[in-house]
């Protein structure tokens, strides 16, 4: 059905006159980006609210989450376990600013900038320090039966190791 | 004449059987990745060399590179006069290992795994010292006029803080 469809469009297209590709994606990249925006707004509130089983319903199941200074986590489980842990431990409270989408058919790209901060709490493990992080990050979209789910979210520190160092001592 | 010849497709594509778009998008995910192969293998080749005219050749105008605890390098210029410094130190050895590639129309994005080392040469400045990194990577990238272009390209380590405030000291 879903094929059909796409086969219909693509002759409507044909028939029609065509808007250049170039137009086509601004115009589907801005659609998307709210989609994303709309999902970054949850995310953001279900990191810093220990929500976990709610943040991975926004991962496809092959996802990868390739964060600094850390072993990437493969797959949505991996996910799940690792920041059910961690948000176990205190509060997580993420900023992201998304600066650009672009979006082509069930494939999208989003950079943008975060801010995140930690918090420990009464169950920290002893001697686990408050931190914080900056820096840019890329996620790739994949379009899952009309759903946009994560499939790579790698995000990387823009604060220099000499800095991260002293913090760390 | 490209929009035309798009649009031509396109009807063809109406008026045929049409082949399912996950089938279309492994097989174009396919072509693309032995395209980004090829430019890798180059970039390594010239990294190595320190032939950074050459290496921003890949770049779009409009480039970002963000790599690990550093600001982002924003557009072409930057990206060449950050590595034509860097490469006046010393040698610059990447082994890139793309791991996957998908591709929609002029958007496409590739996930692998780096290592990276750098050796100090005569000129680098006292005291700057050998290094090694191991992380993750995401390119996207654009096709324009026909070319591959890399329009994002973050890295980040997964060497943990404290084994890096170690080497650091």
């Amino acid at each position: 059905m879903r094929q059909l469809g796409s086969c219909a469009m693509l002759m409507l297209c044909g028939l029609m006159a065509c808007t250049p590709e170039s137009e086509m994606q601004i115009d589907e990249s801005a659609a998307v980006r709210q989609i994303i925006e709309a999902h970054n707004s949850k995310l953001v509130h279900w990191y810093a609210a220990g929500q976990i089983d709610s943040v991975v319903t926004v991962f496809a199941s092959d996802a990868r989450q390739m964060g600094p200074n850390m072993a990437p986590l493969v797959g949505r489980e991996a996910i799940r376990d690792s920041w059910t842990q961690a948000t176990s431990w205190g509060t997580w409270t993420f900023e992201l600013n998304t600066e650009s989408v672009s979006a082509s058919g069930p494939l999208a790209v989003e950079h943008g900038t975060y801010t995140l901060s930690f918090e420990p709490g009464a169950t920290a493990p002893p001697g686990m320090a408050a931190t914080a992080d900056t820096g840019n990050y890329i996620v790739q979209w994949r379009r899952e039966d009309g759903e946009w789910l994560i499939v790579n979210d790698i995000a990387t520190s823009q604060i220099p190791v000499a800095t991260l160092c002293e913090r760390h001592q």
